[in-house]
């Protein structure tokens, strides 16, 4: 298999967990956001929505984080990353996409490019309009975690699962852009217990090839 | 079933279609956003993170749309919303998160509120920032279905799945905004198809009985 994907795209990271809680290897291939490469027409024959990241199995080209996800859970069932139970499997994606789709679309880069080069935002508005969403969503993960009783040593019991890959590069992130954390005990607290194992900790961003 | 939703959120729109593709049965429980209705103290019993749609299975709440509707179709898995192979699973979920993670959560209605509000952004400047997002969007999306060879009468074969769920509310959407669609003729083919059946027809903003 082979990933392209770029150090700091959080979308990249989640992909890089689950291959480790795999324990699948993979060809590295360094798209560089920041430098534009996904533009390059080059990379247009990996990806006509020259996204990262995207999983190139075999002769099958897979875009979008959570569907590569799910889909290396599908073909290489263990350790799972997922549960069993439909209302614990709805639960786990739930977590996921307050995260996918409730955080990290506003804050992505082109996002951010788009904020300050065609709407003329200054800085100080960026980092606000990036805190406001990274802090409401996180909030209300929080709370979920907290009151749902599902959450354990991992977001979904004693085991990381697709949550947890989702979780950790949003923390990330939100500790880049200088995000209030503190009020998130039991969210931090999961973190922390994800970053104690290598699949998360040697998958970080300024340990990939690419890092800057 | 209890469905809390919102007549023109589109992701309450995605489970109205998937519930009646299902052929279930459920209670509509009205949720009026523009009017606020998800920040009363009474809706924070219902759902913590405050957003449509929220599922109520028996004692089960569920959110995420498509949480719920990969929720349903494990449980009431007649007909499919996804296929069996996981290659092809893998390309409609991420055809379903090109919608749900790259255009949706740019263009609801929290996030245009913030826009305005707090941005300071005209109408004008709002529009463009709407219509950007969906031209990125759907214009990767079409890409995808014209030349990837897996589209049929639906964005997957013949049968309406769990893509054509997230398509059709999209365009109904980007409609409203006035957004240009005359360059996406496979995509606009696709969802005049999904229209010309009830699950989807008879599931429309309009048609609700919350519709102001």
């Amino acid at each position: 298999m082979q990933l392209y994907n770029y150090y700091r795209s959080s979308a990249s990271y989640r992909v890089r967990i689950a291959l480790a809680l795999k324990g699948l290897e993979y060809v590295y291939k360094p798209v560089h956001l920041a430098r534009d490469e996904h533009l390059a027409e080059s990379y247009a024959a990996v990806s006509r929505s020259r996204l990262v990241p995207q999983l190139q199995d075999g002769e099958h080209a897979l875009s979008q984080s959570l569907a590569i996800i799910e889909y290396l859970d599908e073909t290489h069932p263990e350790p799972p990353l997922l549960p069993k139970d439909p209302h614990h499997r709805a639960y786990v994606r739930a977590l996921a996409l307050d995260i996918a789709c409730e955080i990290h679309p506003l804050n992505n880069l082109r996002v951010l490019r788009y904020l300050v080069r065609d709407l003329g935002l200054s800085e100080e508005q960026k980092n606000r309009w990036y805190q406001h969403w990274v802090d409401t969503g996180l909030t209300a993960v929080e709370q979920r975690l907290t009151h749902e009783g599902l959450s354990g040593a991992f977001c979904f019991g004693e085991q990381p699962g697709l949550a947890d890959c989702l979780l950790v590069p949003q923390i990330y992130n939100a500790k880049r852009f200088n995000c209030r954390l503190d009020h998130l005990p039991t969210l931090m607290a999961i973190h922390d217990r994800c970053m104690a194992l290598p699949a998360f900790s040697q998958t970080a961003p300024e340990l990939c090839p690419d890092a800057d």
